[in-house]
């Protein structure tokens, strides 16, 4: 939008799509309307158009097959319980702060009998490899796992973590979120020896509506939506050919990208982050101090209502969150026996805490200009809100 | 795409979609980027482009409420397959011949301890209201209905349909497919008292990917997918506000003329029929002979191969189809038990007799030249494959 000089800081909730990325979806949408299941001459291009695009996405992945799906939660959904589905009754393990697209998948993995183990984090949102081991048994049949958080940015010991599945529940399907990961850091499926991963389009400038699950030549799972059988039969209802090929396009444009946008990403963090630090010693970093997304700056600042602050600081132009725009309403009534956002619980943060935690998150075009403008106008509006807190509150 | 001679007759397969939806979904894509959810001034230009296409939406099908899905075959499963979970273990009941969005519900229906009974239709394809009365108990949770056939172009006689469940087991949800026909008939969930129906976005000129469930004031059902709890706990996953959007677009395109648009399809089924007829006086028109879609021209040319047909009609520019595009692999594979395409073989048609089918679909702005012309093809590629044919074959 011209003339729109607001800052965007909340990449981790959804993106600006990319011009081209439009651009090409529009075209598909026009030149290739067919559907790629006809026979006639009109289905050709649109199936070419498909194959290309899922072709080029699994190459991303090194994996052996893409299926695509309306978008991130689905792909979670499929990779979680389409596993299960394929295996006898047993549990399921995932962590306690995940997304919800995974915890809230317990409902329908207790329809194939199967069992959710939310395991505990540490205070940065990190699974230890002794609690994953604790809770590993020949029972367990689909291990989940989130690469990148999403509100907190910490990165998952994932090697480790997968190896100790592979010994201790070799039949396991291992399961990964890489929804805040794709596009921001390399990731191979047979690096890691991982057999599904959730991709998310507009997560990383690409299209809504449109994501993908890519398996491993081994994974075994079964479709949660059958239909008229698209998708190897594993995902139905005739395919979005252009949500396809716009993340193929938003894919190469972040992937030609990738490391120099990570690195300008993380500068970003370090400099809002020292800014603030100077100006309010006792604000806290969230998430793992190495591990650790380039996008995503979660802080604790104390004596700061994090939602009051967020409103101030979106009067004067500059756009962030107090943490995932996905919490469910069942989660917010469930706040009272437990209190506040249910990731920031998982941490150990009590209600008052939790409410101080905003999330800054930058995408790969964030300017230094821009970052330092939002950190001064975050500086200024916390310090003015501490000011007017009656004394002795929120500290 | 200019300079494109071909004609398009394969509209129930998926339509071309209208300049003014492809250009209304790559503006809200960049206007409207904003998540929905997102309490900061990104948030809501993207929802209230989301309640205002569902708003326009819900009020073109006097609906209570409205579910955005990927599309048609998921708002399809979640009428039946969410309202089922909703209930007590029970039948659920639909039609052989059906879609496969449909009867492809069955292995998830199973999961709730769900039976599916899929009832026997006329040589019409026509559900009798005798035929669900001998079905109908108070066992019965559900009762899926195809309005309009996707393949016959049969309409239900759905208001007696609908009245026999009410009176046998008003506990019942009836949900209706209305993939083929929104759009091209008038349809008020409160006119036949229906409890979900389900649109398809890129039936009628609209997006791919994107779909919806309508729901009535009292309709009860659970959602398959929750996530981050959008859609009012219905649908989880990040909003596609640009298919939404696409949607409304297309629907009040679809609306303003959709009484001229069935007249004029009525027309072009009737043409192409009386050229087929006069050329080939043994061809028969499948489906019902009075309640039909406006668009769906179904027949039976005997002697005559519909594949084979398809391939030389298409080189000559002229594209349609044998059947649905939505026939799964699983369809095919049980062939040799139940030969042949499942719908004809629920109307009776032998193996021969459903190789012989070819269905032609129109849309609103089909020109008389185009279906003439088609028509003129078809003819002669089918005299001239009946000379072909050796000696008493296919008659």
């Amino acid at each position: 939008m011209t003339g729109d000089r607001r800052i965007y800081l909340d990449n981790a909730a959804t993106t600006r799509p990319l011009p081209a990325v439009v651009e090409a979806m529009a075209d598909t949408q026009l030149a290739c309307f067919g559907n790629p299941s006809s026979a006639h001459s009109f289905g050709p291009p649109a199936k070419k158009a498909l194959d290309d695009a899922r072709e080029f996405l699994r190459g991303t992945l090194g994996a052996a097959r893409i299926v695509f799906t309306s978008g991130g939660s689905e792909a979670d959904q499929l990779g979680i319980v389409g596993s299960a589905a394929a295996r006898a009754p047993g549990r399921v393990l995932m962590s306690q702060g995940d997304h919800p697209a995974l915890l809230q998948c317990a409902g329908l993995l207790s329809r194939w009998r199967h069992h959710v183990t939310a395991l505990p984090v540490t205070e940065h949102g990190d699974l230890l490899p002794e609690t994953l081991f604790d809770a590993l048994g020949t029972d367990v049949r689909v291990v989940a796992l989130m690469y990148g958080h999403n509100e907190l940015g910490t990165l998952c010991r994932l090697g480790d973590l997968v190896e100790l599945v592979r010994r201790t529940a070799p039949a396991a399907h291992v399961h990964v979120d890489l929804v805040q990961t794709y596009g921001k850091l390399p990731f191979e499926l047979d690096d890691v020896g991982v057999d599904s991963v959730a991709v998310s389009g507009h997560k990383f400038h690409g299209p809504r509506g449109a994501g993908f699950l890519a398996l491993s030549s081994t994974a075994e799972l079964k479709p949660l939506l059958l239909a008229g059988g698209q998708e190897s039969g594993l995902r139905g209802g005739t395919e979005n050919v252009a949500g396809a090929v716009g993340m193929a396009v938003a894919a190469e444009a972040a992937l030609t990208h990738q490391s120099a946008h990570a690195a300008h990403m993380r500068q970003l963090c370090d400099l809002v982050l020292e800014q603030v630090l100077t100006a309010m010693p006792d604000a806290m970093r969230l998430g793992h101090p190495e591990r650790h997304l380039p996008h995503i700056l979660s802080l604790r600042l104390p004596g700061v209502v994090g939602q009051t602050l967020l409103e101030r600081c979106d009067a004067r132009g500059v756009a962030f969150s107090t943490g995932s725009a996905c919490h469910t309403a069942a989660d917010h009534a469930a706040a009272d026996a437990h209190p506040g956002n249910p990731v920031l619980a998982a941490i150990g943060l009590d209600r008052r805490a939790a409410r101080e935690v905003v999330r800054l998150s930058f995408c790969g075009t964030t300017t230094h200009a821009e970052a330092d403008a939002a950190a001064h106008v975050l500086v200024e509006e916390a310090l003015r809100l501490r000011e007017l807190a009656p004394r002795g509150a929120g500290r």
